[in-house]
């Protein structure tokens, strides 16, 4: 990361000495301190990939592992102002810490300026150099997407359920989060590992999609009904109108006087609220539900691995990924 | 414009229809309603390093025209926020539209992504390709680095001059301006025209930063001094506490005294502090070492540019270029 952090400089310019203090600090704040799930992926999908990696190749898939932290660090940067969070990681978000404010925007500019001059210097003599540039482009023009998608769907504290829909919902998580929380990182280690043919590419995007489709339902459901002692965070989808799993749900089964009573309830930071509306999603049986959703897409995923055939698309990988993700309580 | 509007659209997917029918909204109101100077010159220069252009060539240099105005609305949009304006190209900034607000944040990393779609589409095949994906990483970096410069140096309405001085105005005005306004062009078209080595980039480099460096000196001038029938806009480069050239050339000059009057009075919205400031760059005799810097700066270049000798850097493309700049008058 030390070494990563710095070769995110532009080295030997006195010129711009003071902007580059302040850019190692955005780094050291925003990059290294969360589950580092995404990056260390990189480098768990390619030990499945290559059997006795040298270390060279090693560091250079961690350097990669750090790339997707840098890149969900810009998201996340700016996703905290525009959510108005206060806190990201245990630790208030970036742009409350003092004397910085709207200047996080170009912070978060940075960060995602940095990946390509780390890129460049590790990656430029490989074949795979173009493809993986291509890749990041193209993960964070989705990921753009979703979150415009995710915005544009639920504004704050204004409820409108008209928005609100299963398949609403199954989009922007597609967009927003499992492009580039799942199929990055393996993608990137099947890069590196000299996987070309685009097949392979879609059958594994095809799995990890669906792998982080459950991710995301099962956080929602953690958001709500996890124990906050084990998740380690107190859930606030239903306050901040989030379009989740189970509020979708809830409006697929509802009747229209229970649809009344979340429009009134939904969104609203008064503590009796959230309870009517948790209450009313026990209820509707939606703890049921999602165990049974759960079980449904294990069967699912399993299904789709068990079927994989070609040696680019080790079935370990797939199946310790998913192992990680099924059956967490946190 | 339009083709590449639409090429920055991810096709056929109805799932996020809404995201991709707001993200044209934003690019319509966001690239194409400047001077495209910028994206203009790669065009001109083109048309100078490679003598009867084919249809096909002068389209491909128009879509890089168009990338660097996609660039530069990505900055134009946060930089907006981050200042707080009000207005820009006449208009109300895209963040002060209604319903949009800190979803700009997000509408600018989309104009940013859609550019590595648009060469992607357009570029792939070429020799180039990496050499402009490149060019427009490392521009997007440096535009950045000299816009974290820039807000560093001055917050709005404290003043200190401590932090201001003639070499950090000429970092800021580099690092933020001058690469991707008149360096990006110009090296874009050198790629598109075969140019490869180092060497003539170099040189490029040099005088159209210094190029730069000149146009920002009298843009900055023309703020203060410049006839608002004939700019067409009211400067409030004081009001704002701007670390422009007139301020870093008074501090240099000024008594304590003067530098006591200036600290009172620059940087407020009221119109006798701009008044007294004014005076104050009128009696210091600002006006005629700006001709001086000018006549200065002009001859400077124009021997930079007649040492050229290479078919890979023709003259007149310079000299065109620096007439369009030098004595204007908006």
């Amino acid at each position: 990361m030390e070494e990563c952090l710095n070769e995110g400089q532009v080295s030997g310019d006195a010129e711009i000495g003071t902007a580059m203090t302040h850019f190692l600090k955005v780094c050291d704040y925003n990059v290294p301190h969360g589950k580092k799930n995404r990056g260390v992926s990189v480098v768990t999908s390619y030990k499945y990939l290559i059997v006795n990696p040298s270390d060279n190749e090693l560091f250079k898939a961690r350097v990669l592992g750090w790339c997707v932290e840098w890149l969900q660090a810009y998201f996340l940067v700016a996703d905290d102002i525009m959510d108005h969070s206060v806190t990201r990681r245990g630790r208030p978000c970036w742009y409350k810490q003092d004397n910085i404010g709207m200047i996080a925007i170009n912070d978060a500019f940075y960060l995602e300026a940095a990946i390509y001059k780390v890129l460049k210097k590790y990656f430029r003599q490989e074949k795979y150099y173009v493809d993986i540039m291509e890749l990041f482009h193209e993960t964070t023009l989705q990921t753009v997407i979703g979150q415009g998608l995710d915005l544009l769907t639920a504004e704050e504290e204004v409820v409108d359920f008209s928005k609100f829909s299963m398949s609403r919902y199954d989009a922007i998580v597609k967009w927003k989060t499992a492009f580039y929380s799942f199929y990055l990182p393996v993608a990137l280690a099947m890069h590196m590992a000299g996987v070309q043919d685009d097949a392979s590419f879609d059958k594994a995007k095809e799995i990890l999609l669906e792998m982080g489709h459950f991710f995301q339902v099962q956080d929602d459901y953690l958001d709500c009904f996890g124990d906050p002692a084990v998740t380690g965070k107190i859930g606030t989808d239903i306050e901040d109108n989030k379009c989740g799993w189970l509020i979708n749900q809830a409006l697929i089964l509802c009747s229209s006087t229970q649809r009344e009573l979340l429009e009134t309830h939904y969104a609203c930071k008064d503590p009796a609220s959230v309870k009517i509306v948790k209450e009313l999603f026990v209820e509707l049986d939606l703890k049921k539900r999602y165990r049974d959703y759960e079980e449904e897409s294990y069967q699912k995923l399993m299904a789709k691995i068990s079927s994989l055939s070609s040696p680019d698309l080790p079935k370990e990988m797939f199946i310790s990924f998913a192992e990680k993700i099924f059956k967490r309580n946190k």
